[in-house]
């Protein structure tokens, strides 16, 4: 199987978008951006054996870097719109390259995402990246450097589930709905479009909240106190760590693709956005790490790739 | 070397242009797009040890990741404005980063295309993937599809030098002037511009002239008659192989990212655009190879990734 024929069979789909002139099959896609309108350009690798390892579902890996690329899009509260693939192979496995777009066009269809081009590659290892470029109204982008002191710190949806379902894979104890978080990562998409307008910042947690949190406060120049007590926590990790565990995982623990993000003013509907308000922005450019009253050391800088 | 000090130190520089809107540093980049424009959006990835051996020039590679693409902008006729990179690298080695990071930058300033994002992450050897987004007038983008019978082939500059580059390079008898065209390949981008509305057809030439042709002839349901002799060859090719090894270069050789085109109407001037006419569309969906008056059998379809 040559490169056109791979992508005939498993990434070229019919389906397509007004603002999508042209798609797959040619040099480059053409992409009509509407009027009035800024873009999102966001790219993200996942690399065997460092994000995944060998021989992981291959419709994960496929969802996963969509889901991973639109959790970047959903912290600037965009709009997805199209996205290009560069895939590195070992080989042309049919079956594996039947799961893989699987994966991967059923984020797209879920977030009405198109796939307009790509680059296939052999390597030693399986590489998979996406670029999602997506759409917002002129000057509503939410940064992260918008953040003041007296400003809300709030996390959506709960912490830590992604790095404890990756946990139970590694010593062999998986509960069921903690691997499902980590292998099918939930972009924030919606909610982010709820926080433009709302949020003063945002950042998607990808490698830890505390970490990613800190990047937040470092490009808005100022700090924060959390309250440990204040983390959202899904019930799954509570019935299955200790209060301890639960805690590191919620604090540190990378992969779980919720939103953290400030905000000054009164949030949209709840009913609609699941939010928990976890501390307080300050000028001291640092984090405080409570447990009601007691502060607790913390020092953990999440995971850096290069660290 | 954590990876914002990465990204800080080699890829963040302060040269904006006006549609940058933000660039490096949040979670994604934000892009004002023209009014009446449409996008052309390209990616292509090269994987040490496939597309370049391990140790190979920084500077060189960095260049050439950004040239690539813009070699496909260029096909389209396009403009380049922005792009975004994902580099993955077995560890942080900063002579290597201050290379390929001069390399990259180089060609960016080049041709004004500005590095808005991008994503480093870990990999057993060298990964860089780089998606260039370019503007051209709406409606306008040069497709591969638009061949008519009748139409004359065109290819830009000279073929074959950066395989015959490549070969010497591996036979330990290097030509400079061909190892050059391999190493640093010029992207036709301003040749590209002047294409729109003369060309029917386009293709950017880095698998090889005949295979690449085949797929723009593919792309437009017609077929061609090349003959050999027209073949344009530089210098330093015919100066240092046999005419045999000088014509399967030019035919087969990758890496040359001139332009292949067809074209009914005159061309632009000359000395601007530098071109030469080495075949006829027909209706006949193959590719007739003659020496003169002569048909020579030939088979060779290009480099495949996954042939």
């Amino acid at each position: 199987m040559d490169e056109f024929e791979l992508i005939r069979r498993y990434f070229d789909r019919a389906e397509q978008r007004p603002d999508i002139a042209l798609g797959i099959g040619d040099d480059g896609a053409v992409i009509t951006p509407g009027p009035g309108l800024q873009q999102v350009a966001v790219i993200d690798t996942l690399v065997e054996g460092v994000h995944f390892p060998e021989g992981y579902n291959p419709a994960d890996i496929g969802y996963r870097v969509v889901a991973v690329n639109l959790s970047d899009i959903a912290a600037m509260g965009a709009r997805p719109s199209w996205m290009t693939l560069a895939l590195s192979l070992p080989q042309t496995d049919p079956d594996w390259l039947e799961s893989f777009s699987e994966g991967l066009l059923a984020a797209a269809t879920e977030f009405d995402v198109v796939l307009v081009g790509g680059d296939t590659t052999r390597a030693p290892q399986v590489v998979a990246t996406v670029q999602v470029v997506g759409e917002i109204e002129a000057g509503r982008a939410i940064r992260r450097s918008g953040a003041m002191p007296g400003d809300t710190v709030y996390v959506t949806g709960t912490l830590g589930d992604a790095a404890a379902g990756l946990h139970g894979l590694q010593t062999g104890q998986p509960v069921r709905q903690l691997v499902d978080r980590f292998a099918r990562p939930s972009a924030r998409v919606s909610w982010g479009r709820s926080l433009v307008g709302v949020a003063s910042a945002a950042i998607d947690v990808s490698d830890g909240f505390y970490g990613d949190l800190g990047k937040l406060l470092r490009a808005s120049g100022v700090g924060a106190e959390i309250d440990l007590a204040c983390l959202p926590l899904s019930e799954s990790l509570a019935a299955n760590f200790a209060v301890d565990e639960q805690r590191r995982f919620a604090m540190s623990g990378g992969d779980d693709y919720e939103l953290c993000f400030t905000a000054s003013a009164a949030l949209p509907d709840p009913g609609i956005l699941r939010v928990t308000a976890v501390g307080t922005v300050t000028g001291n450019p640092e984090i405080v790490v409570r447990l009601g009253d007691e502060v607790v050391p913390y020092t953990d800088r999440g995971y850096l790739h290069f660290g």
